[in-house]
């Protein structure tokens, strides 16, 4: 007796049925579907609104089912869905009465529950990945909290930095990405069981009590908000658009460092491929394939929102489409997040081309201007004109060597911009345009003098320790 | 022996292995793959460049395969993708000579080529379900060319329409659909095959000979654009989201009107479900998954577009992550047209319910206005100033009715406003305010009067007869 | 002297000064930009970076210029940005030694500094109007709790509510948006002052001074970090698409409850158009662009994405791009917002209509089922069965009235489905027909009940007051 | 006396008028407005629906605007849209009958005139825009088709080429996004107007005349379909979402060549920046802007594809907020197509790197792999792994160079994997391994050669001739 008989006269045409199916996403909801059952069977038998004895079978039926799993409910896709599979389980031990499972609750606020207990899972999980490669990361900043490499902006050599610096950028940026999914978590964790069809019931239950059951902080309070907001959806993956885009900057340096120009890193053998044709290639298709996948997240998120643009209260079909787009974000970002972490964590970073970058290309000029303005009081929009000045002579004069200029050198320029000249000392000098001593002495809070690195270091080391000793905590429950 | 042996020394890490595997949806590519080899094959062969005996070995076993088809493959799909597993094929027949096939050819230009040869197939199964919505729909029309119903704006009451004439807007977007596809389609059947790697080949092949032989319109002259370039991709993506936005029109309106509120059509229940809980519904949840899933494909175009950002020539990995965003879309759409088809053209038009719509309401006020102007040549804006005021007063005073006002009521208002009267004949504000006169009058091109409506439908007519022509002309060859 | 003519030759093509102009948009952030000098002067000054007389002049004119106002810059758009244009003003005051403000600072650090202040200020600005409309529709809720109106799934006809609990949903939807901005505000008010160009700098400066100064919470920790990462501003654009997917459902039900066939409500006149050929229009236009601009957030959204897929650390020219596109997003959120609320909390509801619609279409056939649950402890599955049965019969015999089946009919039908007769007593299915008694029934947490609106709206009073009271605490700072 | 004072009895919320407000954006269609009015006007004159003599008073009034330009309107924002102010200006000249004018017309049928009207012509802007910067790029190809470079798959060296052969491809990817506009084209220029507000009119209008008179090729057949499709929208903004795409990818090449690490490139100073703290900086910012503001239109795109999302037919005011963003698309397309054209032509190759790179890191290696197969027929699977595991050998031993391996070093190697020796000649070992003698073999057809670079340029003058020829033929007319 299938629920439409009652009111409609024909059949599904078999193109629609299939077109309507949710099924090849139901397994992301199962065990939470049974779940929500149990919890809300529990309240039903506490507030006596089901004999305790009908009760007491169903959830006997419904723990059997969560014990074996997914594939005991022989889901017959072609005209059923998940709640029905679970409904038809339980039909087989206990009989009609089986209905009584259903009693104050629709598939409308049963579906908005189980999506926000399933996600509450895969939340966790992808939290504890960023925590692993933010780890990761820290102990391998730390390795190479000494070794020199060039900071880039507009992809132009800008100031000599340290490799572990650059390491701790990647860190930060995932400490947020972990930190906007614990407040999107405080949204996806409360309770539309309750909210019915989308005006509650006449039963009297108890909605604190599924709350408590299920792990959820609170309940929805309004029961058409309930059963139609998917806020949490789009908040959550945007969470994860962000999270990807950092990722995909990861990825885009990954692919540049690796090319022959730059070959400033080697990606292991296992994350690269060779080419069908072109013998010599080694190629950073694990990378590229982080940058182009980083981009489906966005796409998704576009989708979700397009779904739910002006569609008006309370539930409408349409919010089922939102959700196979919800676990295709969850599949994608998870797959991303721990290749770009084993790829990124088993680099080799070349030191000696660090190095010889850092020396090439005026890379410590910033500092032979603040020179001018430590020693001479040279204000600085002067001082970095005399510095423009000698790297356009230093361009067009093949004998010149950046690293080996001298305070004479410096004053003719000078007096030709100023009229006056500036007689820095020659070891105030050399000790400016050294770039390994230039590093160490960028050492304020935020810079990559090898200090700062091993400080920033440990002050992510005690924020990992103490999510980690939450997360454990949680678990416990 | 793999390919990547002979440069790398490690195998790939697995999860990257999965990670990098195009094997899902490599099907999508077979047939085209299969053609693409046998082909390049004859080419060679004809040109001298692989021994006549091994050449035919070679086809032999492609037009083996090519019968047999996909499942003869046999797929291994953790170390290969469908270009390796076609060779392994190869090989089994023929041995280490199977080699001799990727003389000349990469998987560059060969990916590229499969994917040109299986979106113009699907381009032209697309073509062929517009053509036949459209002529169900402009049979309806025909059907419905008589039956008044009511033209909106702003989701306002307008003017009097005929429900066919709504029909044949449906079929003029659609008839745009198709005929932007085939103009893409001139872009996406151009041959890359050639191309080679990136650079061609030294081997002296002949590029027009394949081209004929996979019946392209022509090639891509040059090499580096032709491994690169998806922005024929992009475009009939674009087709698709248009398209699909047309769909979902068509499908915003089948849920408006199957509203108890509206109640001017009713759905058939093959596309129609109930509810779980309410047993008095009768919802259209396939016209809301036609909206919901018609945002699929502009996400999918967001995907596409951000996956091809900044990515330089000529070809990179992230390219293949086009190809599965491609292909869901193909499927969604074609999904979607399919069943926005059979939905529509089965749904049932309440004339009764039309009819009292169109006399509700004022829908006939313009042509009230238009009478002043007409006969007493009062100019438009003054007549709609008046008119505006005339239902003001109807509208706050339940004995008027305003398909009853006569030429005394509006002299009473044009006097207040103007300090003439009009003295309008009261046999012409009739026929000017009952609607299906009204409607009959606007029968200039492109208006709602039956016999415009049978003009259009006929003129679709003619333009259906001619591509269906050319379509069966085509598949002739 | 301009900065470009230490290095280049040439001066900027006049297309490109103009392409890379960011003139139009600096005007967001010149109060920012002249705090942010202020701040990093005074702790110039502290730390004995800068001279305590060149500090004290250059604080001088900063002050002033704060008084002045954006006019006094005289603005030169053709060769200057904000930072520029500031700095001019200070050395028309000071003289060259106005260079000094710039030790130890960078446009990269300086402008990311910023756009924080900036947005910070606008997301408080947001949060208010949302608190408003908040408190507006409380005050309408409690106004219309008793008011009975009709639910919709799949917009048909779901069960009774009051238009009360509809107007609570909206408040819920809206106190989420507000609770997302001040988590992302958490990631928004960190100092990247002091990160430099990129690498910090070899100044003995003091981060947590500036940190204190500009009301900061934190400083960022890293400095490659700080002028790159971007995130907080997706994060933020994300909580405004959001919440203009959540304005837009409000537009959307308001342009169909005030068509002809809901009529539901009247918007008020302020807030309509009507047509210039139709005289008898009145037309929701608001509504309509409010659910047509709130698409530009999400489109930005995806633009912003767009713009950050892929580029490397640290600072790149495109990020520039962004910030037109943040303030865009901002404008439009504030528009949207403030119409939205505005013409929500001026609607007319007509309740006559809602209890006629209420009566309609079977809306209380929900609860004729959960009758049979609990006094014939029918399981529901077989009541909803029943139902539906007496619907269709319904609907086919012009002669029958829903509300007004007895307990014999019901039988008829129960008989026939289950060969049992259920009895029921009529005045408890006369009851549970009648939707003003079944709606007072739905008095469980979250419901429709007069009396549930009245508790959800107290306890959105009890939240409103306390955020209000944070919001005139940080003020008072 | 305004439109709505017949119909509504209050003003419009200011804040409500200002937010419908469409002036900022209606200058550009003032032209249009203008334009569209004539032909209308001399349609009503011609078919006597309005007297010559007030015709033709109108007409004059018309003519004169159209002479004195928008200025002439005295736009008063607040209160009107262009269709008013253009009235209104007409009303000065002629008095009431200026409202004849808009006899069987509607701003919704004049709007969507205009849009195509306005649109029709930006198309051809951007299309002659195209050609010229594809005549640009193929004199520099001429200019460079013997210039060694270095094509990258992956952005690993793959093979040789010349930098000629690059820019052909830039040119190849232009010439299909002119195409595609091409196409479009014939989808803009058709003709809403007769379509009236919605259902045509009662007068008898000839909608051939003023097809013919506004240059249309046609009429769009349905007035449902006439007011309310903005399909021609979305198609121009995806044809100019992917010329952003190719110019993007441009703009990122530009951004790596003009790296230190590549430096294949000097983009001249007049599109380069410096910066305010590094003296040393040359900063490619135009660029990075191309690259960022090319997501602007991907951006648009969704907007427009969201805002068209499930809104019925007919005219909704949601189509209003369209027009900005297609304007702001095209804005942006000129600006950046622009730009990107004057950039990219007055780039500096600079051939020593290009060759100096070509000879590095194996690039050749394809060719010892083809001269296996065509001088001693071994199969490319098993070349292709020699050449493999040699590239190994070389890179593990610093005192081997590539481009200096003999006979004997193969075959140590082949022996080594087959068995077998291969006895190639050392001198046609040489010739495969120069990147000079390599290149110049690569001459078939879109391949790299010089010749073919040279055929290719020659193929695409002929195409711009008949282009430009067309182009001048139309604006004879």
């Amino acid at each position: 007796m299938k629920i439409r008989d009652g009111r409609l006269k024909k059949a599904m045409d078999e193109e629609a049925a299939e077109f309507t199916s949710s099924v090849e996403f139901d397994k992301y909801i199962f065990e939470s579907d049974v779940k929500c059952n149990i919890a809300h069977t529990l309240m039903l038998k506490e507030e006596k609104i089901v004999d305790e004895e009908i009760a007491d079978k169903i959830l006997e039926a419904l723990f059997k089912l969560m014990d074996e799993g997914y594939d005991a409910l022989n889901f017959n896709h072609a005209d059923e869905d998940i709640h029905m599979a679970v409904e038809k389980y339980v039909i087989k031990s206990v009989g009609d009465d089986a209905g009584f499972m259903h009693t104050a609750k629709s598939r409308n606020d049963q579906v908005a529950t189980d999506l926000r207990l399933s996600l509450r899972v895969k939340i966790d999980e992808i939290q504890i990945s960023i925590l692993e490669f933010i780890e990761g990361l820290v102990e391998l900043a730390i390795e190479h909290k000494n070794i020199i490499s060039i900071g880039y902006t507009h992809l132009q050599h800008g100031q000599t930095i340290t490799f572990g610096h650059h390491l701790m950028a990647y860190a930060q940026s995932l400490k947020r990405d972990y930190e906007r999914l614990k407040d999107s978590y405080k949204r996806v964790n409360l309770n539309p069981l309750g909210s019915g069809a989308l005006a509650t019931t006449t039963f009297p239950i108890n909605r604190e009590l599924t709350t408590k059951i299920l792990g959820f902080d609170a309940y929805l309070e309004n029961s058409m908000d309930g059963v139609s907001s998917r806020d949490f959806i789009v908040e959550v993956v945007s969470d994860l658009a962000i999270l990807s885009s950092n990722l995909c900057k990861i990825a885009e340096e990954l692919i540049m460092w690796s090319s022959y120009e730059f070959r400033l890193i080697e990606i292991s053998d296992e994350f690269s491929s060779t080419s069908s044709i072109m013998p010599q290639k080694k190629n950073p298709d694990v990378a590229e394939l982080v940058r182009g996948k980083s981009s489906i997240i966005t796409g998704e998120l576009m989708t979700i929102l397009m779904i739910l643009k002006g569609i008006p209260y309370t539930y409408n079909r349409d919010l089922q489409e939102i959700n196979p787009h919800l676990w295709n974000v969850i599949e994608n970002t998870e797959a991303i997040l721990s290749i770009t972490s084993k790829m990124t964590l088993s680099i080799n970073f070349k030191k000696e081309r660090g190095l010889e970058l850092a020396y090439k290309n005026f890379a410590t000029a910033t500092d032979l201007a603040d020179l001018m303005v430590k020693e001479k009081k040279t204000p600085f929009r002067i001082a970095h004109q005399i510095v423009g000045r000698i790297v356009n002579e230093v361009n067009s004069n093949d004998d010149l060597d950046f690293n080996k200029i001298d305070s004479e050198f410096v004053d003719k320029i000078a007096i030709k911009l100023t009229g006056k000249s500036l007689s820095l000392p020659n070891d105030l000098i050399k000790k400016a345009l050294d770039p390994v001593q230039n590093v160490k002495s960028r050492n304020v809070i935020g810079g990559p003098a090898p200090e700062m690195v091993e400080l920033s270091a440990k002050n992510m080391q005690k924020f990992l320790k103490k999510e980690y000793d939450k997360k454990i905590q949680n678990n416990k429950h």
